[in-house]
């Protein structure tokens, strides 16, 4: 059983990681690129005994920083 | 148009981000957890004038490091 989770900073709050990555598509000659955002993408190997609570739990108090960012998970059976 | 870049530690190289996340995941109480792998996630707004070849340039020369890191592009129109 896999989950994946997906870590991207909030919509309100500064990405100057992204703004940088940004400017530097520009400067490596792409202009079309008009945003990106930049986050983290977590890959879990599980066992199959935990519950989908659990690994919320998991993403709200160790993977994400819930005043900055936002998670998403998928859980693949 | 929007494309989604996964950039994960590719299988062979160590990823001391990854063990940490995971025994972290074990201190909090879930040891169901096999193995953690950390990546990142970029999203990137375009205006449709790209070509995918580009945005795989981008990838590849920006984006991931091809010696350590493979990479994922997903581009929804």
């Amino acid at each position: 059983m896999k989950a994946q989770v997906i870590v991207m900073p909030k919509r309100s709050v500064l990405d100057p990681q992204g703004a940088a990555v940004r400017e530097a598509i520009h400067h490596h000659g792409l202009p079309s690129v008009k945003a990106a955002r930049v986050g983290k993408f977590i890959e879990l190997e599980l066992d199959g005994t935990e519950t989908e609570a659990q690994i919320h739990e998991v993403c709200r108090d160790l993977l994400s920083n819930p005043v900055m960012e936002d998670y998403e998970l998928k859980v693949q059976k």
